[in-house]
């Protein structure tokens, strides 16, 4: 089995490393993973500039890059310019902090796992809900249990799943949807020496107390693991819009 | 009727510009767009720095603001910091290219126009499938008829649609379904001038024949117009993620 790990919290975060690491009892490790932090960077790609490619030594994978580019950038490069081993599977993270609801969309880890499926590779993106920067062992544990049993399973080619993780001790996994995540005081004025204002975005967030959501799992004490997918049509929509009267 | 205009080509191009001139016959037309261009910066947004918004004279609108950030940032910082009146509709566009299929997830004109919806504003993308800087006109007037549509209709508060128009003579607008974008010969490799090797992102797309999608629709003359959304819960997959061995 051969996994490429990527993740936007820069390639040597210790979320990616332990995840590695973690993974290497399965098969063939690849790291392709940005060169610096690139969280909330939702599923931006670099266009306007060409993209570097270093290899990183001394790392816990069986081979390693830096890619100074977004988390889709470097699934995309190791899919298709690296010329490396075809992947079985893709796996982001772990990222410092949840990716819960809506934020899924902002989120640098989960347009990682994305890009894969929209290249036909089956991807997992695993969050955990803490920012200490440490306290990954039982997620990356977890990602591995998680593959082992993808290994065995005859999976659509679409498959693709967003994990969240708890900060404190796991009462158990659920099998969620994505919650809301409503944001409220989002921004903060401040000014600067000259006088001049300047907007930091920020905000507390509203609980989504709904059932079976992942953002109820995680501030529960659940792991949350949630199927999504990348096709954003609006399917109840299309006989309405047909009715309007919008012919040339 | 308020109409909050925003782009990812920034507030200078020309596609906003004609936007916000046609708009201004249905009602008040507020632009708050990037101080540049943020093209493929999908539904990235700022945390990591704080955000500058500047005042803009001498434009097409009732008032115009440029912000430095994201289109995604350009939104949320006019619904929930600038402390202008209520919006009604959200418009982005008029983008220079089109925005197809799973193109819409790279694309800052779309995110733009989700994170609206998930502000819980209606909204509309729009963008012209042509390069030339040129020949907005049409679709901008195309994007007064829709509002005006808008209107006059029950809307769900999710109602969110991704509009393209064609480059040649329209034939006539089509609702249609995202297709897909597939992309070959992805990356260039070159070497710069010390001898070490870079990477273009590029490629050609696939054809998408498939009847019914916006690629196909663009391809053949017609204006698209795509519902979307933002659930990416893929329900379908639950139960069966619900049978496999991922307890603890």
């Amino acid at each position: 089995m051969h996994i490429l790990v990527t993740n936007d919290d820069g390639i040597h975060a210790p979320g990616i490393r332990a995840l590695a690491a973690a993974l290497r009892t399965l098969g063939k490790v690849t790291v392709v993973a940005p060169d610096r932090e690139r969280s909330a960077t939702g599923h931006a790609i670099t266009v306007h500039r060409p993209l570097r490619v270093r290899r990183s030594a001394d790392y816990p994978a069986d081979d390693a890059y830096s890619v100074d580019g977004t988390p889709a950038d470097c699934v995309k490069i190791a899919v298709e310019a690296l010329l490396l081993d075809r992947f079985d599977l893709v796996i982001s993270g772990i990222n410092r902090g949840a990716n819960l609801g809506t934020d899924v969309l902002y989120s640098g880890t989960v347009s990682a796992a994305v890009e894969a499926a929209i290249l036909g590779l089956p991807a997992i993106a695993i969050s955990l809900a803490d920012f200490r920067d440490s306290g990954f062992e039982p997620a990356a544990q977890f990602a591995v249990k998680l593959a082992h049993e993808w290994r065995s399973k005859e999976l659509p080619p679409d498959t693709l799943l967003n994990v969240n993780w708890p900060k404190a001790e796991v009462k158990g996994v659920v099998v969620t949807t994505l919650g809301r995540r409503r944001y409220a005081n989002t921004f903060e004025k401040r000014q600067d020496p000259s006088g001049r204002d300047y907007f930091w975005m920020g905000g507390e967030v509203d609980k989504d107390e709904t059932l079976d959501t992942d953002v109820w799992a995680v501030a529960n004490g659940y792991a949350s693991v949630t199927p999504i997918h990348f096709d954003l049509t609006n399917y109840k929509l299309i006989s309405q819009v047909q009715s309007w009267d919008i012919t040339l």
